[in-house]
């Protein structure tokens, strides 16, 4: 029997500059009553994303979000009541839940999964973060057995899959990350050819020096200085798959198009490209079937990091953005019944 | 009989800001000979680019020019000596010759030519102007029948030719010019739907209202702010071809990249991509093939202008780089025997 109670965290107040946990509070409301057609969801898994940083910024491919809207998030959860035939009692979803324990929603905003793997795998390779990996890098990015392949952010959710799979389709890997102790993870835990810090004063330097043939194919999730440093380093021919923009998310003066757009991209025959994953939606299926061959082959390996309870989800978001997470971050908020 | 002199613009000084005709200076040297393998060339028609303001800045394809050189550029000659069996004496050719009356150069470093039409047009149209628009819009840009077609640089050598290949392959065509008199032309003359003025206040709006759904394809030529503001009226998927940064060339002082690169082109699922024309090099002798039919067929006229005498090149340049052409600037130094 769902509790009648609902906790959710709004939106108190849009930042300015950098995210902070008080630019959210935690309300009790009532449960939510699911309409004719909807069915009421209880949030197990929630998926921590930069891009819930974006959407405090500004319109996105979704409207920016105001003060007093529930943060929006990606989430696995179970169907508890159901006013639609679509759905039963039990059935478990993935969708928009929101960063709370309860949702009333149209099935039409929710995908069905049988799972038969921990449920946290369907937030991480099996999910969005899965997905956006292998459809960047193989289809907007092209990478080729025996490229140099470059990742940003490769310690965290999307990176450390790019990685994997450009190491599995043999090519050379070189991981960009922000502190010596990732760069250490991803060559001895992940099989990362290389590691970068792009923290360290001779980035540039090392990076060159991990891509003795140049950068084929850069797969961006930061963009800022280290999109134009990797731009320096690209080999003739090459692609940069554009993905993320976490460097521009948390802050209020978003830096400068990087120097060398287009200049270089003429010199050296570059090309850079944009792309949202729901691109890709009529192929979703067949990427998770291969997704899931290389976790039972082990040519890929989960890497999750979980925070327990729905309170941790504001600076789990934080946390994301200063780098503190080791591959997909998500809450833990229930279990299935 | 060929002169003993020869004629030749040097690099008198390399610019630190913007170019002006002092950078050269005319010198009267011997005319050279033809070592074993070579021939002599007399210069008929120089090609005034851009890209030689380029090469005074820094290396790019080319190593960077020094105090002294010989000012290089694409020309059309003919051989008056030859002390080679690839070439005979009167044979017509194109290539690097410089700005000057005479080069001495291997044939290796030549293309023949048996010229049918006017040879300015081998500068023109059916030159690597003529190429660059053709591959660049529809290799790299793929542009398609009833997309909206944007191209800056419009009334310049390429712009005026793409914009003539568009419109024949049933584009919306867009011009961005920097006078309301080009513009004019563009519309009147070239047959483009409409023209924007980039130094016009309004250019953003005007942009939007000349493209009521959006660029499909922008073919860029100069970069710098007017990119940053096509960039915001692209249509979702759509495609910069980046083939120039004339907005670049002529300052010590180099814009940072457009704003929008790359969280724009995330949002917007676009792509851009720097080509050089060799890269299609196996492919010229089909596209000038096509060119020579539209020519026929009055679908693309050659816009050309013409400076009379060497003297000029160096004004032609200067003025090139200020706008003060219409169509491929070029110089004619002398008729071939």
């Amino acid at each position: 029997m769902p509790k009648l109670t609902n906790r959710r965290w709004c939106v108190a107040e849009l930042p300015d500059d950098r995210l902070d946990v008080s630019h959210f509070s935690l309300r009790t409301v009532a449960r939510p009553k699911p309409d004719d057609g909807q069915v009421l969801c209880r949030v197990l898994w929630i998926s921590i994303d930069a891009a819930g940083r974006a959407w405090l910024q500004a319109d996105t491919y979704r409207r920016a979000l105001q003060a007093g809207d529930t943060m929006p998030a990606f989430a696995i959860g179970q169907v508890v009541e159901s006013n639609s035939e679509e759905l039963a009692v039990g059935d478990i979803v993935t969708g928009d839940l929101g960063w709370q324990e309860y949702a009333a929603i149209a099935p039409s905003g929710l995908e069905r999964i049988v799972p038969v793997r921990p449920l946290s795998n369907y937030l991480s390779v099996l999910g969005i973060t899965g997905l956006t990996a292998y459809f960047g890098l193989r289809e907007v990015g092209e990478a080729r057995s025996g490229e140099t392949v470059v990742v940003s952010a490769a310690a965290g959710a999307t990176g450390s899959v790019v990685g994997q799979i450009a190491r599995r389709d043999g090519c050379r890997v070189v991981g960009i990350c922000g502190s010596d102790e990732k760069g250490a993870w991803l060559t001895d835990e992940m099989g990362f050819d290389a590691a970068v810090n792009h923290r360290d004063p001779d980035f540039r330097k090392a990076l060159r020096a991990a891509c003795p043939d140049g950068v084929h194919v850069y797969f961006d999730n930061v963009a800022g200085a280290t999109l134009e440093t990797v731009l320096g380093a690209m080999a003739p021919g090459g692609r940069i798959v554009c993905c993320g923009v976490v460097s521009q998310y948390d802050t209020g003066t978003p830096d400068a198009g990087p120097r060398g757009v287009p200049g270089l991209l003429i010199l050296k025959s570059l090309s850079m490209r944009g792309f949202l994953l729901p691109t890709f939606a009529a192929r979703y299926a067949d990427g998770l079937d291969t997704l899931a061959d290389w976790l039972d082959d082990g040519s890929i390996k989960p890497v999750e990091d979980v925070l327990e309870g729905l309170e941790r989800a504001p600076e789990g978001l934080v946390g994301l953005l200063n780098g503190s997470n080791l591959g997909k971050r998500m809450v833990h908020v229930a279990d299935p019944v």
